[in-house]
């Protein structure tokens, strides 16, 4: 063990924070740790906004479904896939990009994540607490708006950061043997399943989620109230329709 | 300042590797501390392939386009986005899974992301060395029959693990103000491009890249040599077409 997996193993997602700022030396060292993540071809092929004006996060608020959280905080980070600086550059240069494809895209959809998580593993390591804003893919195209992001920037994920104003109880996660495949993917049996989720659907909270929600079990609670089909449509065409808008779906030569 | 942060800032990609074993205890821990990312609703949409069996490591080498890397180390970690799992679970309790669309794809792809740079950042912090793999998309059809990998699972990135058998000096980054943004997208003029790509193109690794190369600049090596517009178009149908084909693309109602 060391204090880095005691970092990583202590992980809780925190949705209250304090309205204390985070000092600017701090911020610009964890960005710096987020930017040391590996990138594709030492392209860093991503962007990220910081947003800390307490109008601009009132906005956001608005934009990412009213999670209070975002008001609250004093950071929020976004990530972006971001092309755009890097066909500038080539353009400049005379060198022609052929970067307005999906696996561009793609691409740079992973080097802004890499970053993020490093964000993420840096801040709690100063004893902040961080959040995943997964709206940042359902309002892609209202944040591409809110943002200015030009051509070849999409949005990809969203970071709250501040000073935790709760200390919850870390969340369960599936036995690891449910994730781990050795050497070939063995497909799950009805009794892996079950072994899986067990834990699960016995602790207290989920049996009062149940309740909440009036469904019969907690995988009903995903399928008829969280992520349902219809918003998962929904929200494909409008994340698709973004990276399209963004010019990252030229895919015929 | 702090180990963790410490662990961040010193990363470097390794390409050599001493062929040492990495002992259970010490995998283990490293992926439980991967599982502790965070994770769309708690729900972690992903597997993680573990390949330690050489046959099958000099198999995979072939596939990764013979980076012998992949067959130096001994251990290579695959992570699939992962909605096999849920999707079964989801129907063994009469729930009826919607997730077959691109915006599902697109969550599994942030779990899997987020929990491999967990990994990469955990593996670091005991000495060992890491090495992303692009080459992972590019050849997702491949990896998919390699690994049976069933509908609803695609493998996103690779992970080479194991202990260095190099030092090589850290590699450049973008100064972090042509990355940061504040408030609001600010596009980058001709001047800014300049700036921010300035000490990248003045270091004799990138004066000897471009001798070797042939070309005229350091932009030029990227565009008609290591990310060509045609590779980008064949790998973005190629990897387009590994989506829909494990079920990934009925975004219509």
């Amino acid at each position: 063990m060391n204090s880095t997996i005691e970092t990583l193993l202590n992980h809780k997602t925190i949705r209250n924070y304090k309205s204390d700022p985070i000092d600017e030396k701090t911020l610009d060292l964890i960005l710096e740790a987020g930017f040391r993540a590996s990138t594709t071809g030492n392209m860093q092929v991503y962007s990220v906004i910081v947003s800390q004006d307490p109008e601009s996060l009132k906005e956001l608020c608005k934009l990412h479904f009213n999670q209070k959280m975002v008001e609250q905080a004093p950071v929020l980070l976004t990530f972006c896939a971001d092309f755009n600086r890097f066909n500038k550059w080539c353009k400049i240069r005379d060198a022609e990009p052929g970067y307005d494809n999906f696996l561009s895209f793609y691409t740079a959809s992973i080097d802004a994540l890499l970053a993020a998580q490093n964000v993420a593993v840096a801040a709690e390591s100063f004893g902040l607490g961080i959040c995943y804003l997964g709206t940042t893919t359902y309002q892609a195209d209202k944040l591409i708006e809110f943002f200015n992001l030009p051509e070849g920037v999409v949005p990809v994920t969203t970071l709250v950061v501040g000073y935790p104003d709760e200390n919850p109880e870390q969340v369960d996660r599936l036995p690891a043997s449910a994730v781990v495949h050795k050497e070939k993917y063995k497909d799950y049996s009805k009794d892996d399943i079950e072994k899986a989720y067990k834990e699960k659907e016995e602790l207290p909270l989920t049996k009062s989620l149940i309740e909440e929600n009036q469904v019969n079990n907690l995988a009903q609670i995903f399928t008829l109230k969280r992520y349902t089909k219809k918003d998962n449509i929904h929200f494909s065409k409008v994340f698709l329709e973004a990276i399209e808008d963004q010019k990252f779906m030229n895919n015929d030569s």
